[in-house]
């Protein structure tokens, strides 16, 4: 099956390169609202599951007892820009269960963000793993095991408890197998599986209402959706579309990009999780996708949905800053319709 | 018509993700050597005609008159990375024709290699049009233009006589129409022209052998060619493909990568041009195509063919210098037959 293209990159008035994709609009009982492609085909998540991937950080009590707040559970569920406030609060994250830097083991990389790239070097400084997009994840991983008295040493490892806890999160809220021939090793060194898009879908409906999940879960998938909601810099950076997507519409529209093109998105007040993947990996794609979809199913508040419209349409500037092109979104992801009518429902309480 | 699969990214053992394109290598008369995909479809081939939009440099006889051997040619043509001795070298082509930076009208931007970036802003310097990846492309303009008695002013504009020249120079050598209507504006200002990729193909069998060309511009594009093959890393830079490709083979390999997933390549030896363009953009593909379309080529020379494939077959590398998964051209193009035997021509003098 070849997916459609769902995204335009024109140059002028000629289109000059197209993404492919495919997308999940599905409610917590697993009803399909909306399907675009193949959605039963296993795709890697990475890093847009991270808030799953945080449920033990709560659960654990770890969070509590290191007095986390929103913005520490938002940054352990980011993939951040490594501007200065990330990397100071992934340290302080560290310093609460009494390590550092040392026991990351993420690797490290220059920041995401560029000018933060130019910030550090100019001031003489190199980057650590605390730079790396994946710290705050990485600090909440540790800070669960030495709250629960597990030796951190090779947490990313697929046989360790930390990552038999993560995985046993993810393979709670979305249903679908983790097993080691799913397996990849995502960039940051921890496991990564291929899950149908539909189960991960799935899994941010339950994520958002608690719906199908154990009371003690609902509760702490419902705080870290909303610490990533009420912080949305700390889920990403200056300028990054989660942050912007999540500042359109405070408390209405969680996000969360993932690499190689994939993007999870949940709207809580109309119990609806969405996961999407661009077929060759495009961020750019996938964050046109992402705001058309939402832009579509938020219809109903025209003030919103002109705003995500503007986001699925950017314009291209040259170095001149002279406007040279624009993505949209294609007539097959436009014209998608919703199978069945979307409407608010009660929240989880 | 859907394009095939020709690179696919797998995580694991998994395909995570997977690039669309299309193929065309042609001799200098036009005769298809081998297809994939529709190769009669226009597309914008960018930087990847830089050795032809370099034409009037030479044929102007500004070249010569301000002494630009190998080195100043192949920074002409190049896509660079911005390094020390980019920046400098594009410097001193200006200062041969009385200009500075001020003349540019590129823009400016960091350094497209991060080590750069990182260098220039440790030493608390500022990205000025020199660090322009086509800071060479312009400077060679900027010379033709000065000169030949041409007002430089404006000279990035489709009116400009600069730009005719250019425009001149590429439809004489791909054969195609480049108008108002196929034309959009590139990263640099300048126009760029949506043409068949057969056409371009051709362009660069015809600058490797002269077929076709007047004997003033076969001379002109002998010499580009040469010196883009003779100096690789002006072209491009450290660790780039294009740098690494010609450097596998000097003299035997010219290769140009354009923005949005083109490139094109020329076996002089053998009188083919090769075009290629990833659909989705993405230059990781279009360097595995042009790496796998070569080894195929060029099968007869087995250690030249090894590395070449070992090129087309990439290993993904985490932030830990885990190995988490390779690129690796598809069975539709490592399948794809020539249609006609390959075989050396006599080159031409």
């Amino acid at each position: 099956m070849t997916d459609s293209v769902l995204v335009e990159v024109l140059r002028g008035d000629v289109v000059e390169s197209v993404h492919r994709g495919c997308v999940a609009v599905v409610d917590a009982d697993g009803g399909t609202v909306l399907e675009i492609g193949d959605i039963e085909r296993p795709v890697f998540p990475r890093s847009a599951v991270k808030a799953i991937q945080a449920l033990p950080l709560v659960e654990t009590g770890a969070a509590d007892a290191y007095g986390f707040k929103d913005k520490e559970l938002a940054l352990a569920c980011a993939s951040h820009s490594g501007e200065a406030a990330h990397v100071e609060l992934a340290s302080a994250m560290l310093a609460k269960a009494g390590l550092d830097v040392g026991a990351l083991e993420c690797g490290a990389h220059w920041p995401t963000s560029q000018q933060a790239t130019v910030k550090l070097a100019g001031s003489g400084g190199s980057p650590t793993a605390l730079h790396n997009n994946c710290s705050g994840k990485h600090s909440g991983f540790l800070c669960a095991c030495c709250h629960s008295g597990i030796d951190h040493h090779g947490y990313v490892k697929a046989g360790h408890e930390c990552q038999k806890m993560v995985c046993e999160a993810l393979e709670g809220v979305t249903g679908a197998r983790h097993g080691a021939d799913n397996r990849g090793t995502d960039g940051c060194s921890i496991p990564t599986y291929a899950v149908p898009l539909k189960n991960v879908a799935r899994g941010f409906a339950r994520m958002a209402t608690g719906i199908g999940l154990a009371p003690a879960r609902a509760r702490a998938a419902k705080r870290l959706m909303e610490a990533c909601m009420a912080e949305p810099f700390y889920v990403a950076g200056s300028g990054r579309a989660d942050t912007k997507l999540m500042e359109a519409a405070p408390g209405q529209i969680f996000v969360k990009i993932g690499a190689e093109g994939v993007f999870c998105a949940a709207l809580p007040e109309l119990g609806l999780g969405i996961a999407l993947k661009c077929d060759d990996g495009a961020g750019r794609a996938a964050e046109v996708m992402v705001a058309a979809v939402l832009a579509k199913l938020l219809a109903n508040d025209a003030a919103l949905a002109g705003q995500l419209t503007g986001f699925a349409n950017p314009m291209l500037r040259n170095w001149n800053g002279i406007e040279v092109g624009r993505l949209r979104p294609s007539a097959a992801l436009t014209s998608a319709n919703a199978l069945s009518a979307v409407a608010p429902i009660p929240t989880f309480s």
